[in-house]
């Protein structure tokens, strides 16, 4: 069905029927000139935003509609994660151009339903307009954190231990992956791409999660991180960001750092070098933190979670320690769509 | 500059530079993963965004930077006031093309810099990235109400009055008046347009303000509005969705709907219908609302504000009584980009 036989108001209609809120501060969702949201004392409001443009940020070619939408919605929600707090309400704003129909931006909106849904995040608004160029996806999310507990990038000290849960690298060996298929199959109609064995890589790239159970295991081993940030760009950008914030250096040990066998294998496959790969390589979505030396053993008994390093003083600067010993200095090679057009 | 010397965190640092918050809910702004907020107790929060796409939304051959960012900024503090509200921060994501400059972007900045002066309002994320096609804008406004006081577009009664404040149909006039100098001066390279005697009507369109004075003013006089919304898409479709909304009917005056001289001189230029351009122009930014009968008087006395009508049983529909005393059956012939393509 064209868009245009709904309209705006029958597309929005369309789109958001039957949600119901699922949190109690979602006082008013969709349908008025704002939502109304009623935080109890004791909460502060953490707030994130997200634009998505096609062929900037996802390429249709080989993302299906509806894992697009849920990696959208989940990348909103992981920022929350990353500041210690919980996602409780997202807005959705698309631009939309004439080659989609009703049924493309239901599926685009499925995933975010879905996303919603697992995170138990309610949809209270958003803006839907057409687009002359491809498809739009702007997401804010609002979540909650205990007042005074939210954690951000500025508290890392000297001697604090840096930890990451998770595996770093995938799904940038995923993006690798899915782009050499493409090529692959230019021109051929019954193309079946072959991601035999890397079915974690293309999930990691295309339907990654947030890590709201890392969070949930901080809280529940009563760890306080001094500071944290997901890791979107790449370890290495992210780390930096740290340090400067802090206003501290760091160590990390390059066999240290968590690498899934499949990423290990892809990168070996386009002869890549692996460590690159998980310093550099960004939207793992996992938490990069750091908790204070005395929390070693609570936080090594954490599931998914590896202390990879240590905070050290600002002169010291941020490196990488090899495998052999040596030091190589981190530098942000990280995603920079601003600089790489 | 180009935009790639600075990369995005480079932009971004530049833009933001010198922020101070304003308000005393914004604890963290720009530069971490989220923005912290706290509200204090007995306040509800209120969320709305808006996302601007270049040659939908807005054109750049006669829409200057700096107004643009003011407009996408006023634009999200209108719906905040339009549910009694006021505007406390917003978000600014950004989309570039490689045709924007740095100065250019920083003009855009400027403008919405300067929104959020006038209206003190913090700056306190966002998102900036390149964008293959044009520029788009997605802001998204936090903004707060006393507990329990949001006005919604949902709460009109039968025998309530229908008020609205300034004037309708100029901004619309204003962009017939800018389409007309736009081809008239095409391929010319020192034309000079001639907006004398309209000047009211390109403010209008260009740089719009929300109504704030008289959210203030309904404050101050203790008037509780029992629906509210900013007329956006014109006020035919806005009355539309209140008695939809509200369940109820509606009659509006001919001759009680408030036009500007400029407005009428223009639509008699282009020989176009004055009502029609009031009923169905879009973005006036003006707040239309419903009172109790029993506010008459306060109403009334009330300094740029108009009644123009009354609410009635849903049986009788939506309608307006010509000078004549016929009635016209009011239609929502809004703006809607979605269909109009």
């Amino acid at each position: 069905m064209e868009i245009s036989e709904l309209g705006e108001f029958g597309l929005i209609d369309r789109l958001t029927e039957g949600l119901k809120p699922a949190n109690d501060s979602t006082l008013k969702a969709v349908g008025d000139d704002c939502a109304v949201l009623r935080y109890p004392a004791g909460k502060d409001t953490l707030v994130t935003t997200d634009l998505l443009l096609e062929n900037v940020h996802f390429d249709l070619t080989y993302v299906p509609l509806k894992h697009l939408g849920y990696k959208a919605a989940v990348v909103n929600f992981s920022d929350i994660y990353a500041m210690n707090g919980r996602p409780k309400q997202i807005t959705v704003s698309l631009g939309i151009s004439r080659r989609f129909t009703v049924e493309h931006i239901e599926e685009l909106y499925d995933g975010i339903r879905l996303a919603c849904e697992v995170y138990g995040v309610d949809i209270v608004g958003g803006d839907t307009s057409a687009s002359h160029q491809g498809l739009v996806i702007s997401i804010t999310c609002i979540g909650e954190v205990a007042e005074g507990k939210a954690v951000g990038r500025d508290g890392a000290r000297d001697t604090d231990l840096i930890c990451v849960s998770g595996d770093l690298g995938a799904a940038y060996m995923g993006l690798q992956l899915l782009e050499r298929e493409k090529v692959a199959s230019a021109g051929q109609t019954d193309f079946e791409p072959d991601f035999a064995g890397k079915e974690y890589l293309v999930e990691r790239q295309l339907k990654p999660e947030a890590r709201k159970d890392i969070v949930d295991a901080l809280e529940k081993n009563g760890i306080v991180p001094t500071s944290m940030m997901d890791v979107s760009d790449g370890l290495s950008s992210e780390l930096m960001h740290i340090c400067k914030a802090s206003g501290t250096g760091c160590r990390v040990y390059e066999d240290r750092i968590p690498i899934d066998y499949q990423t290990a294998v892809m990168a070996e496959e386009l002869n890549m070098n692996l460590v690159t790969a998980a310093l550099n390589g960004g939207e793992d979505y996992e938490l990069l933190f750091t908790v204070p030396l005395s929390d070693h053993d609570k936080v090594t008994k954490l599931e998914g979670v590896k202390v990879i390093g240590y905070v050290c003083k600002p002169e010291a600067g941020c490196a990488m320690i090899t495998r052999d010993g040596g030091e190589i200095t981190l530098r942000a090679q990280g995603w920079n769509p601003l600089a790489e057009k």
